[in-house]
């Protein structure tokens, strides 16, 4: 008889998708997650929040990265179980009875973001990986029920995939690793919603040489190439498009405005019970899954489109801002050296009237385009190991310069944000008082960075 | 000195866009309204509605859109003025004083849409054209007030573009005829984000013969291949993509809802007074443009999340199926032959329980892909027109077989549409009572079409 | 113990391919095939002639043109072997025992091709399809001595599928009918090349939808508008690309060139004897299967370049005109109507000149984009079936009006070629004497047709 | 009176090109010049030589690049004229007077270039650049004809382009510099035409950033990112498609067969008196420049296939490997430590019976990605500038890491090349005899490298 884990389609249903051309599901289990109310939310949540703002083409949900992430995995298990079986070349080999929890794990594994998720995250204290596991493993969310359909006990394994400690490392590496289904995915599909072309590799090439071993995943050292396109890839996208001095200025914005909001629950809840009921439980600190998701990027912005009719100053206008975007503008400045000089600006910025709490603000955004493994780090990063014919592992860095030039440093920069009226003549209603204190602010501003 | 009209931005601003890769902005009145409230509302719309439930690729919203047209639309107004300008040409040519008029109408024709426009309007009886035109003349949007910087009756005379009744036909069908920005836009835009390759055509090769002449735009004859080529890629990207069922299926339970909210508003507006509030105007059937532009697809979409809360179980039912994408599924039927049978058939979804008023609809879409002008016709389509070496002009279905099929004859279909459960055995829990029905419904329905 | 027939490689070898991204071969037989030097040589050969002189990124060969075909196949015969095996669905299933002698055929379909073969063929009388079973039936060449190993009459097996004699009408119809891995390959393969987008249809679609049935290859319904769709591609290409007037003004001059060599060889044989001796089997035509085999598109070029030294001033003069792209001018005509004036302006031709069998000429290209199964015609054609879910077939333009629209009609044009000097005032040296001719010659052509 | 020089087309004339989709010719001059005999013979000369052995898409020729070329220009010089003319922005700006000087030279810079460039020039010691230069300034050429009728010593100074002696830096530096017209074109192209995706870059952005200053073409600062992704692009064309080994392996080939035939030549002219007309002058070291122009791939190649006829065993065999595609074989070694190694292989190689000069080899590809200016150096590179909003100039790869890790380093291999009998067993005839050599030789190589 066939249980609901062997359970295939009788045709396999196919999803139109621009990056993969076609998302392909076989299985039974797959379809009724996908159909599952916690997944379809994943269409009301934009994959890359404030960046819309940037690359107005960028409005692609997480939904269809989730399914992007399923489908690479899904043609990586084919490749593996073609190439690799555990029945063919032994031990290191691909076990295919792992295919269902990947793929689920593959879909699954962002299904615990909510709107804005990194400023939301960061003003509520919510986690959205923790989440993740709670939803696949709370007994009444529709996730779990399909999933302990499968078997008991399996919800929990497919949350351990994705918190790592799951015994079978290809699994885990396939969807989290340097290198992985869901970068490979993200860097596709937000390269191409963006209209950027930096973000594409070869993902047909790194497909060919992709492979399994006793540790892992590793890549045929002929592909050592498409591998350091990737990185680089990699590098240029977070450089052009995650770390956008624009979409950052719209993120400030939000956050301060949550911020806003937190303060003003407190002195004044009334106006949130009545208004904005379904974030009150996140004002209150105190929230139950079923009240996350509710939450869904609408949610907010339906939110902030009746705070802009609120009695309080701040909030209203950042609201507007946010809505209507009207980002900070800012410049980039040096960490370590430019401290007093930053509270001099703020300063600037408070004489001609603004709240420097609210209209500055310091904002760092870094990544780590490779990292090989480093015993003294305490956030280890699985290596990228390429394979020799004769089996062996070289780390990725010690064959490409081009990746030890990128590896163990972070990328990015600090910018200090600011009013766009502190530099723009035409908005500067009070210039004649405070004219002085405008050119003194430029003055400190010099090819887009802050000078002493 | 420069009047606000010519001013110039100091450097040109740039949009990325995935479609036309830069999106220029030259002019200050154009960034200025783009940065309006009312323009940056479209950015939370989505460009196709439902069409996202069936291709999860296409969340590109209205904003994207009007950027795409209005860049179509100045590619013409530079190829036209290089080429074509009334001072090389003489009469029929095209006169520059003309392209900032054009350019505003090009971006804001859109202005006036409103979340999921096309069942919004059908049940609310809103019009986004006559809209459009009264968020472009209303004095109190920023709009109106940035167009009437440039001249006291800029605004009416935006308006009278979008209405057809300005004098130049170069500038009215440059946005407006049966092969325009608008169009143009639409079907890359959609096809892009769809990630279908239907509805690609050769934007180059049209902008490449695109010509004005006295009575308005035509195609060098040498073109009529491209011109052919657009006509079938609207005509597939209707087909396959804006009438695909099961986006229909979502359109038709997102009508009933909304219907169902009306009904329920009259009886007990208490609850939409205290969870809808942004909607209650529609519901009262008296509303205002502030009104309406308070309202995006997340607005209504956080209520549908109420909603799902709400006793009335049809309400609660219906808002659960739309946000979880549950469609109706449907069978083509025939228009005249089978009336009889399509009543016979809502009675057999009756007898297994469903309110038929909510749970079957007949949803009909067709589109003429092409026409010629029609004395006798009381919608008069601006016909195509290519134009000889000679200057003469020749109406395109003369010379294009494949256009001529077309032409005329409305393309789509008919479709009933009814519960899933119908003819999905794992969902009919009551198949010990309702076993027969259930057969008999099945047995009117073969190779997708309703049978006798 | 593996025999020749099921030796597959130890690593699958793969061809970069910028159309289909990969081609991959799994069996040695293919590889060897590959390798064979009359494989080799159609590297050597351009896919589309003439046209590069119009479009001049189609420089590509035939050997990637078989390439592309096999590849299709293979991914046909892997799609019918995964979901329509005979083992699964019984009759009208697929026979995986008949992949290798398909994807032979698929690749070896063309190995009969020599140099501008339409022209060739033309001239000397030879037939690329009757050469293409030559070559794969002489003992002694290597695509026969390979085929022969796979079993012994293996290689008139293999004739037999291109002859169409084989008793499989699906692995006929897969290489050769209406809708073919042949043509789809050729028609992206073009528009690639080309840098035209007219060809470019849904391959993906088409092989979501391709199925075999006991008659040989249908079509699901669901997949009606991909088909009709690959109709109008193939249709657009032939408009635009196979029928472009300058790359046929080009093959006019080929056909002349090699016509008055031809004529030279009789009066003159030592010419050829002593700068083209690989032609002479063909001027004296008498050749032999490894006469044929050398030759190639860069032997005849280089011939060229020795004729425009030779003293006969056709041969020279056309030799040089061909290489140089010197395309003859054309004009549309009427097939009936128009016989006297044709000869009225070939006489102009020649009272300004010019030896009007040498400088002007009629040239007709129609295509047939599709026909249905016409049992009075005596060149039937398999019609294109499309299969309803009960399984019963429609004939394509029974249910789309597009297709219906272009069947059993023939498309193209009737053109008179002469020389460009006729209507390039700027070339006219001799226009004190024959102005007059000149002028007449104009006054009747007029919007790029023959007018009376 | 409109002089030639200034004559425009009265349409302008497009190209179709797949890589830049439109080329745009609006002079008569350039169309005059791709009409010459000596341009038009570039389509018969591959861009890329034997990497079409191993990326079978790549039969571009260099008329395709030579058009890109142009085209890129002609975009540069449209947007300094916009952007950054000398009327506009004074000391620094660009000076339309100099485009056509700019757009012929950049059309015809690979002029001087013949069959299989590299390999040709070094076994008969001629050389494109001088060539190029000659073809330009020789009175009998028609492009110098064409040239001299725009002026008396404009092809000189055209030429002087070329030569990078003409005054102007902005001029030079667009048509050849480290990041110019001619590099981005064919970075592009060969990407398109092999298939890989590794060449492409943003062309649109970096020519959104692109500058005329006061000492040449710099780029704004803001493009910093888009500069880098095209050193990078380089860098990985090079590495995996002008490096691929088995392109090499042809190429030693096709050197070893012309190095045969010039040792043939020498004791027995009479073979290529007869066969090989057009190569005799480069066998006998004392050629013209109309020789020269005479020769193309398609000669070399119909001499190949003649000369597989001839009773010199080597001369016959090497022309089979190379129509053919039999490549040697590599692995990679060490520049300085394994001399002795390589000549005992070599050793082995003759063991078995083959020639060590004919079918052996050592093979060096190292590229510069990019350097910056040296004064020690002799070979003088012009460095990329970045400009900074106030107008300073920042070297690149003081900006970019990456650029920094590639920056000054050649990048590439050395291999040694050997028959592939010598290690594949299938292929080895004699291995009774010789078995213990096959495995000697075979036990020297691992992991694709030489060991000791």
């Amino acid at each position: 008889m066939t249980t609901y884990k062997n359970q295939l389609l009788p045709n396999e249903k196919v999803f139109r998708d621009p990056v993969h051309n076609y998302i392909h599901v076989q299985h039974q289990v797959i379809l009724d997650l996908i159909d599952s109310k916690e997944f379809q939310r994943l269409r009301r949540i934009k994959q890359l929040g404030t960046s819309s703002f940037t690359f107005h083409g960028a409005e692609h949900s997480r939904f269809s990265h989730s399914l992007g992430v399923y489908e690479i995995t899904r043609r990586i298990c084919d490749l593996f179980q073609r190439n690799y079986s555990i029945d063919k070349i032994g031990l290191g080999g691909w076990d295919d009875q792992e295919r269902l929890i990947t793929l689920c794990a593959a879909l699954l594994h962002d299904v615990g973001h909510g709107p804005y998720s990194h400023t939301f995250e960061h003003i509520f204290q919510t986690n959205h990986e923790a989440l993740t596991v709670q939803i696949i493993c709370s007994p009444n969310t529709e996730i779990y029920q399909i999933l302990n359909k499968v078997a008991v006990g399996f919800p929990e394994k497919v949350a351990s995939v994705i918190q790592k400690t799951y015994p079978n490392q290809q699994v885990i590496q396939m969807i989290s690793s340097q290198i992985d289904a869901d970068r490979m995915d993200y860097l596709l599909r937000d390269a191409y919603f963006t209209g950027t072309e930096y973000g594409t590799f070869d993902l047909t090439r790194i497909l060919r040489v992709i492979r399994p071993y006793d540790g892992g995943i590793a890549f045929g050292m002929n592909g050592m190439h498409a591998v350091e396109d990737y990185i680089v890839g990699r590098y240029q996208m977070y450089m052009q498009v995650y770390f956008h001095p624009t979409s950052r200025g719209m993120e400030v914005i939000l956050e301060h405005l949550l911020q806003r909001a937190r303060e003003c629950y407190q002195n004044n809840p009334e106006i949130f019970l009545r208004n904005s009921p379904l974030l009150v439980p996140f004002l209150e600190g105190n929230f139950t899954i079923d009240d996350y998701l509710r939450l869904d990027d609408g949610v907010l912005n339906t939110y902030f489109i009746l705070w802009q009719d609120e009695a309080d100053v701040l909030l209203n206008d950042l609201a507007y801002r946010f809505l209507n975007r009207k980002p900070l503008k800012s410049c980039r400045f040096e960490e370590n050296n430019q401290t007093a000089l930053l509270q001099h600006m703020q300063h600037l910025v408070e004489t001609v009237g603004y709240n420097p709490n609210y209209y500055t603000a310091v904002h760092s955004s870094f990544d780590l385009p490779y990292d090989f493994y480093r015993p003294e780090s305490n956030k280890h990063r699985t290596q990228i190991e390429l394979q020799e014919k004769d089996g062996s592992l070289v780390e990725l860095s010690k064959v490409s310069q081009l990746v030890k030039a990128l590896a163990g440093e972070g990328q990015g920069d600090h910018r200090f944000y600011f009013p766009k009226e502190m530099v723009d003549l035409s908005l500067q209603d009070n210039y004649d008082l405070f004219g002085e204190t405008y050119k003194h602010f430029a003055s400190h501003i010099h090819n887009g960075a802050l000078i002493n």
